[in-house]
């Protein structure tokens, strides 16, 4: 049995506004439903002490919520100053996730920092931040191989990134909010265009899921993030500017 | 002599999206020119201690700006884990703008937070900021009195704000980000709808200026404010989600 | 083929230290081969404050490294003001972990924090750091069953884990430091006694893996985890002190 | 009608006590009435990194208040790990107007670092903290030139600030902690010797304040000043260690 | 034979301006030599958590030096955001020492903080800490019990620190910061009126001191000690404002 | 009288087991009765910025306590975000004592930092780390040796460290945490192997103490160091490993 609005296997709406700000290398407004997160990538010439003078680049992530993101103003983290292990967590995620296809040698010295701030969040906003920042990241790569800066296209394949879960008994693709508040289990995937694996993060909230649920959850967010890699291929031969 | 494309004393386009995202009770994307800023108002049941059975409500702001708002990446506060002494200073002056038309004892024992975050940057961001802000407050407000909350209408005023300088001898009204890089003076001047001062501050970047200058920058904002006033209630005036 | 000393399916030497250290309600030095973590468990009667006056327990935990438990001295967390990003997904792993094994309303209002801190470290410190916390909970409800704090047993099953890696094109179980460094893949599980998942973190650190080594790797895990829970109820069921 | 003991234009008893401590070289305890402030003026052969091989000098400030200075013990900003947005809005107003009347090329790459500290408040503070600093940093500029470290004077003009405000309908000069508690309108003015405007920072704490009052609020500040401009005169023609 | 200007066993001249400041209800300017430090004792009806319900009052003890305090100007505490550890040590010392000689139930459910400010250093500002404290809190005391607050006196004796150290095979009374400097052995002895040992911290900065030279440190600093109580009494018999 | 199981002049059973972690240069778990620290030396060929260049080393020290050592769960440092005024002076007192018979022109360029970690908490950690920490320096200085890294011994002598006090009018050494916690005072002694005195830190938790006691106090801390020091030195002359 479906969900109110959509089957079981079925994406929220998915959209990308390429060139939503007008300073970043790229810019990207992502859309999964009612989460929307803006994704931005810097091109800074410069790399992290570690890879000084070792010719690779490097890719990493930032990510924030505005506070009045949620249903609840939540405090901001600027504020108190320190950001919170859920941050730490979601923003390392996000940067391994770029990481895993990216040639960094490609690259040359020099760092892309993308920043993933949601402005609305109803639900999977580090799946969002992971499948928007891919498209982001690809602006700001055209953009270096548009400037002569780049000898070959880093790139070596597309990521995107889903939840799924156990609700009530049901696997659902895409979690929103108030679906994931719910669930048993839920389960993060990363994958790659050509559909391996970069992270699977499951994790029970309440009853420990049988092995026979990790396989069926595998399956779903496989043939989920064939269709966001789909969606991310059209968007980027898209002009900008075109949601 | 006018700048390029806009007459001294006339202000950037500028654009009210209210209901811009979901959750807030006031959400207002407020565009003067190339600078956005989007303004959440937040109500909460609670008020700060000081006023902790007083019969009195507050209004309050924070202020942030995205890591790539800019034309260079600036980092994130929160990564930082401080607020710079400019985000301090701006974000209690907005505050203290829309506490003056404000009838703190109106509003009950509740606070309304003011989130304003800067998506794209372009010069003028805290008078934007205060701008905006107070559509968004007069749209919680407004959700207040909708839902039976207020026994009268805690705004008294409307209240608004645009800096105006002195830039190679002449003085211009709203500054965008390369006039105020380069001008001599720089004036932040908030008004109220019916023409008195909240707030001066002018500094003297570079030379300091004369008593005749700060009689015609006064001038100007005043022009300015009412202009930016009327933008204020024509937007209030629209259905929301219409920019 | 086999690693040195080792089949690719075989743990490192298991060993529970019970009662290691006095003042603790439960007290386990683990050792995973070279790796030795110190599990304390501290019976606190009060609880966070979203869960006071409902009538339920919680388990909560903390992680560190000694300076120099490593191979080159760390900076000290306490010296440096923060904990990192890992330090957080650690513990909060670790807590959710004993969380899902545990009656939270069977423990009435109190909570039972976890330290783990890693004397020395080679390598799958946060799965020893589960499986010996694991111990130190059991011995913390013994002793508050013993007191008569408690009406019925809060521990519903036993939780444990271990890391699964791809080196090399093969499949390793329980990977020392030097197998983790030069991995392809790497996933932590944590799995329950009745051969349940808690949570799967895989993740790609170079080749992203397919779904055929997936299902290799949670094979291997459920193995391991199944002698892990063995070795957790021998050492439980020896009087505490003896190794 | 004019104040207890005081005319409505009139400043109160001001004194310049210079070389009040030994090791800075420039070293003033300014009083405006009760409020006591220690400036002093510490040369430093640095300067910020913004600034490194530019050939040119840089004046900053820091502010501080002993935490018994007011009425009521306040917290040490050491303690509590931060400073408040009044403490950095205040600090970088008072380098921002010393920067004002030096020429910084002139002063070669070294840095003035000026620290205003309240021993005693009572209103006022931050206007008594730029004029006493003023002071403070002529006499750090002397031990320069006559060290033989400048081939120009870098001090162009002398700048002070007081403050004005409407207090009960009446306007009044140089407020104390009473009147400025109950003030509605608060305005602080910072001129040079020559009579320009360097900053003006007028808030309206309770009724906006109108263009006449702004017009009256202007004039008796720029009055003050020249009077606080010749006193400083005055106070470096003594010689130093004379109150 | 005697340093230049003193004997050995002499000690700095010493002065104590009480009501240094008006609104601390203890306020001592204490000056040894060109050590000259700001103790004000404020009186608060509030205990620390810890003594609340117990009948008992409580004496702190904050402690602080002026950036510029010191030959070269050091970094501001608040500014860098954290307290040095030598700061932590001399706040505890101080706080120790004023409440060896405090009977706490007889000053009520109330606290006194002190507050230790260097204005200028010239060596020994611990001491002359100790020493300005113990008559400043005097003064705090007799403003209780002239309002009728203290049933009886809280005070039990007199309290107060030298410094004491070997110089170049020499013993030495009150070192300066230049004998302080090239000291083999440091020693800070905190004594009460009737000649007991509240603290005795020895340091060999250089060369480990014998038992004899213990001995001799130890006579001497009590003789010094008992020329400073001498001298606090003194100072409170004398009408405040008198140096 | 003696305390129960112990005469008032005897030192609890104390051990070392030298190379207790096997990543450290010199790692040795010291016991003093009940209370156990494991202290590490960490060989780092780097010195701290005021030591680059001048053909010297440097022996510094840091403290922790994990949080569940004592009877109670104390909170993480790491966590909390800053040390407390307790560690920080306790970390000075450790890096004095070691520096003190060391000659850090003999030990080159090179830092030797030592973590003393309290894993058991029963009275006298500081004195235990620094007992503890000599020995663990010693074998780093071995490991130096054997490396052919130093042309002569760094160590001058040895230095232990041990607490004295007066409970109930009698002098006790070696304290455990219930004779600490009931005592007038508590005197830590660090001596050096020849005899003399490194530090010497008396406290009047209580009544103040009189010359005489002090006297007897520093005589048993001088017979009791020299146990430890003999103790020391066994335990170097036996094989590592063997406790």
């Amino acid at each position: 049995m479906a969900r109110a609005g959509r089957a079981a296997a079925e994406l929220r709406p998915i959209r990308f506004h390429r060139k939503f700000t007008m300073h970043a290398e790229g810019s990207v407004l992502v859309e999964f439903g009612n989460t929307h997160v803006l994704c931005t990538a810097s091109v800074e010439e410069k790399v992290p002490g570690f890879l000084k003078g070792k010719g690779s680049g490097w890719v990493t992530a930032e990510y924030g919520m505005l506070p009045r993101a949620t249903n609840t103003r939540g405090s901001r983290e600027a504020a108190t100053g320190k950001q919170t292990g859920r941050t730490h967590e979601i923003q390392r995620l996000i940067g391994r996730s770029l990481r895993a296809v990216t040639d960094l040698s490609a690259l040359g010295e020099r760092q892309i920092s993308i920043d993933c701030d949601v402005l609305q969040a109803d639900g999977g906003t580090r799946c969002a931040s992971i499948t928007g920042a891919m498209v982001a990241l690809a602006d700001a790569c055209a953009w270096l191989r548009a400037k002569g800066s780049l000898t070959r296209d880093p790139l070596r394949d597309f990521v995107a990134a889903v939840s799924v879960g156990v609700v009530g008994g049901e696997t659902l693709l895409d979690l929103d909010y108030l679906e994931d508040s719910g669930c048993d289990t839920d389960m993060n995937v990363v994958m790659t265009g050509s559909g391996r694996f970069v992270e699977v993060q499951g994790t029970a909230e309440g009853e420990p899921f049988t092995r026979e649920q990790a396989t069926q959850l595998l399956d779903m967010a496989g043939a989920g993030i064939a269709k966001l890699v789909a969606l991310q291929r059209e968007a980027l031969a898209r002009p900008p500017g075109t949601p």
